[in-house]
């Protein structure tokens, strides 16, 4: 047997005076949750609210206490560069700075292809560390820094607004290595924006690509791989780099699938092929759908209410039909209300040949909270997973 | 007030359609489950597999991360050996080797008559150890190792299949300790060998008992008693020698049943008489059954649906009568179509004249999930059982 680990980011909602899970008309979803196990899920530990990294490495049953430190590394891997232990690495935006303040975050939402353009001027040695910059998408991108003595306790040079000056860099703790980091951190970001204030590309620039904004920073370390912890060959489907780059951490194999965008537009019948496909070869496959929290922190709850439409419609057929065993869920709660991560508890929905089902027929933060499965906690999901996959240990005899 | 705590061993199961406990018609269970609260229990920790041992020392109030070390001491415990601070014990089996192989791990089901003469083989001193070997049912028995510097990190001699040598035996850490006890266990396994291949008792045997097979090594440390720590006399009914060696471990007192066979067809009512005699006695009397895991290891659904319709039958009505509290459940899963232990909750039942009640009107996987315990943790058991009893203390004022 082989199973779908699908989760639809920020997937729970508030009532408003429906969420937009009982609002969406998803028949093929609830018809599964009908001959399902349901129950209400804390990604994290109930109430605490979730970052879409750490509580993705809770569910792949990664203690984010014990196994994260920061997002850097996570969005460096994602986009694919290779790290090493000790690397520290940022998220970096491409920014216009004016008059020493930050005009524009995002460069003029560059393009992807212009953006490409500055990516030569962006790697550089600082005292005896070798800075590598690389460019994803737009305006985005990561910074990593190698050498010795260095320290993920350092604090973003990103302010997260426009109208003031670019933060300084500074040491999060009383160590070297991190006095060192944001010694580091500072020199690079000036020497980014003098290199960058000469560059030729941004000739007839309105809004020229002139800064660096850096955050999330974060020390790399090799954690134990997914396969060898649980017994179980995955593989990740994700169009967020954020989501490939916690599967790399963790040394799964990650699917490339062209159309798929990580975003609004992406081509989902593309993913539930690949997903397919994999079922051949894997254990397990992470399928995972950004645009519903996307939708929630636009605040739009017909997009989100829509976005569960489609997925029903063009996704969850071939899922079904592969007969493969399915856990469905969401990394965290998103209300549309809201329009931030809350902490309150997500449906999850589990489906496998000879489980126990419960009398639930819709997958609803309200039907779902009535379900067999109760609530369950976050790090119990892998251990769901693994007596599904008959990979669990006894302990005992 | 006395209460009557009842394990069915490996009874929860998944559903087929039905499961065991939906399929078997229990009119006096289900009409006790109705005027009960209800839930689903995880014996350990959710969705980890328990063994027999850990389970049980769990659902007593002591958790097995602490208080586990093996189960060759339970075992030892629970055919009346007697344990001191750093014996190692194992369980044994007498065995046929030919031409260096294991060719009967049973000793061709020798009779307990019959292996009874070969104990006097099997006590001797190795180096400065004393081993003690005692003789229980059929090939079964145990050994204990008695002397200094002993450690119970070592592998089994026992293959657990035939065809292929007995193993050697290996520490499984790095102490002197474990390494002395390793070189101990294959010198023993050794003179076995020698001493029962020239036993005139193996003449004329087809399937001679030439060998001993040695598995679930454990270091015994004595642990605070059930009663100094929970204030609740306790007496066990049990047939299989786990269950007694854990109540001998905890210090509780072994009621021995004639006809108990702790086997399928062990002698319910006598078992049954014995709790109401002891319910005069003791706070709480432990009551194992375990032909329900034993049908469930042989996949045979009916037998089990039977057992459980037996125990309805011949057991429940006594036990009703009596008008003790009563706990009921099981101590893992053991699904039939699965034929291992699962780490699917169980479900669990809870009933005192004048405790909470809910709505479940049936005992079974599916109906106490909409119980009015909700997922219950195999810790929190015995604080239940202390608060029906009156036991309990005060945290705080």
């Amino acid at each position: 047997m082989a199973l779908i680990f699908f989760i639809m980011d920020g997937l729970g909602d508030l009532p408003t005076p429906k969420t937009p899970l009982q609002a969406a008309k998803k028949p093929n979803i609830d018809r599964l949750a009908a001959k399902s196990i349901t129950g209400m899920l804390h990604p994290i530990a109930p109430y605490i609210v979730p970052g879409s990294d750490t509580s993705h490495l809770q569910l792949f049953g990664y203690d984010p206490f014990i196994f994260y430190s920061g997002r850097g590394p996570l969005e460096a891997l994602g986009i694919g560069m290779d790290l090493q232990d000790g690397d520290v690495a940022f998220r970096a935006n491409l920014a216009t700075v004016k008059n020493g303040m930050v005009a524009d975050r995002r460069a003029g939402r560059i393009s992807t292809e212009e953006a490409k353009k500055f990516e030569k001027y962006l790697s550089m040695r600082i005292e005896d560390v070798e800075a590598v910059y690389q460019q994803s998408v737009e305006h985005r991108g990561a910074v990593v820094f190698r050498g010795k003595g260095l320290r993920g306790c350092v604090t973003d040079t990103d302010p997260h607004r426009t109208g003031v000056e670019p933060w300084e860099c500074h040491p999060t703790d009383e160590s070297a290595e991190a006095k060192k980091t944001a010694r580091i951190t500072n020199k690079y970001a000036e020497a980014v924006r003098k290199k960058l204030a000469g560059a030729p590309e941004n000739k007839g620039r309105k809004k020229p690509a002139n800064a660096l904004l850096l955050r999330g920073a974060g020390c790399y370390k090799k954690v134990p791989y997914f396969e060898e912890r649980f017994r179980i060959r995955a593989a990740c489907v994700a169009g967020g780099a954020l989501y490939r780059g916690v599967c790399r951490y963790l040394a799964m194999d990650i699917i490339l699938v062209p159309g798929d965008t990580g975003d609004k537009r992406t081509n989902l019948k593309a993913k539930g092929k690949a997903v397919l496909k994999a079922l051949e070869k894997y254990d397990m496959v992470f399928l995972h759908v950004k645009a519903t929290d996307s939708f929630s922190h636009d605040g739009d709850f017909e997009g989100k209410k829509k976005m569960i439409e489609r997925i029903d419609r063009e996704l969850m057929p071939m899922l079904i039909k592969s007969s493969a065993a399915m856990v469905i869920t969401g990394d965290h709660t998103t209300p549309v209300s809201v329009k931030e991560h809350t902490g309150h508890p997500v449906p999850v929905l589990v489906h496998a040949k000879g489980e126990r089902c419960d009398k639930v027929k819709k997958f609803d933060e309200i039907s779902c909270a009535q379900g067999g499965l109760g609530n369950v906690r976050g790090k119990e999901i892998i251990r769901i997973i693994q007596n599904i996959l008959g990979k669990s240990q006894k302990y005992g005899s």
